[in-house]
């Protein structure tokens, strides 16, 4: 028996897991300090009450053998995907129920969508970079190469005609930059696709941040999308459920290569390899798109767009560059005095006590930037906001 | 970009689609016969009391902010492998907490192990057979070769010494043939797997049938086990969890190969693809384990056992030929007068309205059996058993 070699590729240090090493070792030698945490992209509200709600009214149709539910379809409940479908629908998308598949996350479909391409194909993705695009790929044995996202170009890459790529991954709003492609920038990115018969990989899971006009809520609304496209949303972001697991994947009839349908291979895929959600939770997913469950859910992605204008205001205040910040929960922002990324963590949990994700953890064009996150409390993002202010001006 | 290829060997058809497709045909020509379903694997009686309690209290956790949890560990939270590990403890196996991987299902879990193993492996899976086993792998690319069950050896093939494998799949008690190794036939398993340098993926799912005093729980009551074998656990068919998706994988740390570990490489994939089960899930899975917990959980269990010996009682009064049935739900039965399965599946679906599995979707060993399930309710399970002795005798 011989195990995948190319996990060596793998680097063996999870960004998030240092972080919370050093975090540890500050916190033990220092007992009597409070460390704030602008860190890790996890929400912090409770879920919406309509979604308690209706996660109580599933648990209960368990537990009655009329309403008990066994093995559900590979691809969600028609409930749920009948309101996903009505999501879409409300900003100009039109699918059908069969082009959704519900999920019990966009990182696990993130990964799971590869199986259905050949190790064969090169991998476009920017640096900096969510980690696990790159990451499962390599598991995979297959090549990545880069598309530099930087300070020129707003940490916004631009496809390049003369880079060949089969496979490339667009997150916008972006993780970890914040930063927002619009809906013209898309449109190139869909040319360049169809053009090289490449298939875009395009993680939304931020797309409930998005709040200008000139942004899409969906690769979906551009033209040419559906054809060389995949999208993957979650309820993580957008309804608080990072620990309650649930998101879904978007797949048009209209990609296919030599009359292959993706949809077809990944439906093949899913029944193979997994078993769906919880009838329970998408239960709750379900309640999301209530109008009272909407009503909800929007005053709490307010508080978090309100942490993230709390943040923006102190880099603008203090004169430091960065991307983010107003369709994103996330800040992207230069280190001052040309600090490398881990200086800035060590200075930042020293001296001010805040706790944020060093850019370097996502790549070589991330050394000198630094990420914090809107997902905290108002209280401990404006303590943390002076304490900044107080340590940089 | 290209499409896995790969994907081309693997059957278009799903066995259990077939089914539906000719029930729902029958169904809808013969809309005054009561159609009785024997066949597919799903439970049917409600979550147990104590887990519909835990699981409420898991989600009113999510509705009040001091208990609300966001992103739980991949690996599980320490209070279900808590749990898990006492009832390993339970039946004399003692694990580390890291060795237990708390997934969303046995079916994931054999699937994505697949990721940790090399493409050059050979893969040795039992024909009949679960289809997930050689699905995943000729997805994957992998080599997959049979080891012949049928009536001779009693559906529970022994390892060939001349036969050379790497990846080996036991189920015991076996789904589809409900046949079972008692502890000196998988020590045999055991020391083949060690002499080739393989490794047994080992499907415990329906551990919780098994009533007789010779077979084990878990293969690592074999010794040497824990150098060679990993371990998937469900909680769908000990608890009725189809529709709640929880279950568990084992990976000792013994098992490693030239200094690599199993364990670490699968929590990598586990970090990088999965983002761990619902925490509300969770809870309700850890009340399995509550002392309330296990009485309510087998006394549904005896339910189903139950319903397995009217089925083999049937058929010992026919003087049919069968496996399984008394560890294990499933009934594995000779097709009589030489009937072909999908024959066999017709004429008793034309002449006595019962559905249950043809053999032969489970590989060319299984052609000329039928398999029915103990899963139905005691009075659809009575009826049936009396239409197919009406039939038959």
């Amino acid at each position: 028996m011989k195990f995948n070699q190319n996990f060596n590729d793998v680097s063996d240090n999870y960004l998030f897991a240092e972080v919370a090493e050093r975090v540890a070792k500050y916190t033990a030698e220092n007992p009597d300090k409070t460390v704030l945490k602008l860190g890790i992209g996890d929400v912090t509200l409770p879920l919406a009450p309509e979604v308690i709600k209706d996660l109580h009214a599933g648990v209960h149709d368990m537990f009655v053998k009329s309403t008990f539910k066994g093995y559900g379809p590979y691809e969600g409940y028609a409930f749920l995907r009948d309101k996903i479908r009505g999501y879409y629908s409300s900003f100009g998308v039109e699918l059908d129920n069969s082009e959704i598949f519900v999920s019990d996350g966009a990182k696990s479909d993130l990964g799971n969508i590869l199986d259905i391409f050949s190790a064969d194909n090169t991998v476009l993705v920017p640096d900096p970079v969510y980690p696990v695009y790159v990451d499962t790929n390599l598991m995979a044995g297959r090549k990545v190469i880069y598309a530099d996202a930087n300070e020129e170009n707003g940490f916004l890459p631009m496809p390049d005609p003369e880079v060949e790529a089969d496979i490339i991954y667009i997150c916008s709003p972006n993780n970890p930059t914040g930063a927002a492609y619009d809906r013209e920038q898309l449109k190139a990115w869909v040319d360049y696709a169809l053009e090289k018969d490449a298939v875009i990989l395009y993680d939304a899971a931020y797309e409930c941040f998005i709040s200008e006009d000139n942004l899409v809520r969906s690769i979906f609304q551009v033209a040419g999308a559906k054809k060389c496209a995949i999208e993957f949303c979650s309820f993580s972001k957008m309804a608080g459920f990072t620990g309650t697991r649930c998101g879904y994947t978007v797949i048009s009839h209209e990609l296919e290569r030599d009359g292959v349908s993706a949809n077809k291979l990944w439906l093949r895929r899913q029944s193979t390899k997994f078993n769906g959600v919880p009838y329970i939770v998408q239960k709750g997913a379900a309640a999301v798109f209530s109008e009272e469950g909407q009503r909800q859910i929007k005053a709490n992605l307010e508080y978090y767009k309100n942490n993230a204008r709390l943040i923006a205001q102190c880099m603008d205040e203090l004169g430091i560059w960065y991307t983010g910040g107003k369709n994103s929960p996330y800040i992207w922002l230069k280190c001052p005095n040309g600090m490398g990324s881990w200086e800035f963590f060590d200075y930042l949990l020293h001296n001010a006590q805040v706790v944020g994700t060093p850019g370097a953890g996502f790549g070589k064009n991330g050394e000198g930037y630094f990420r914090l996150t809107a997902f905290g409390s108002t209280e401990v993002t404006k303590e943390a906001v002076e304490r900044i202010k107080s340590l940089l001006k």
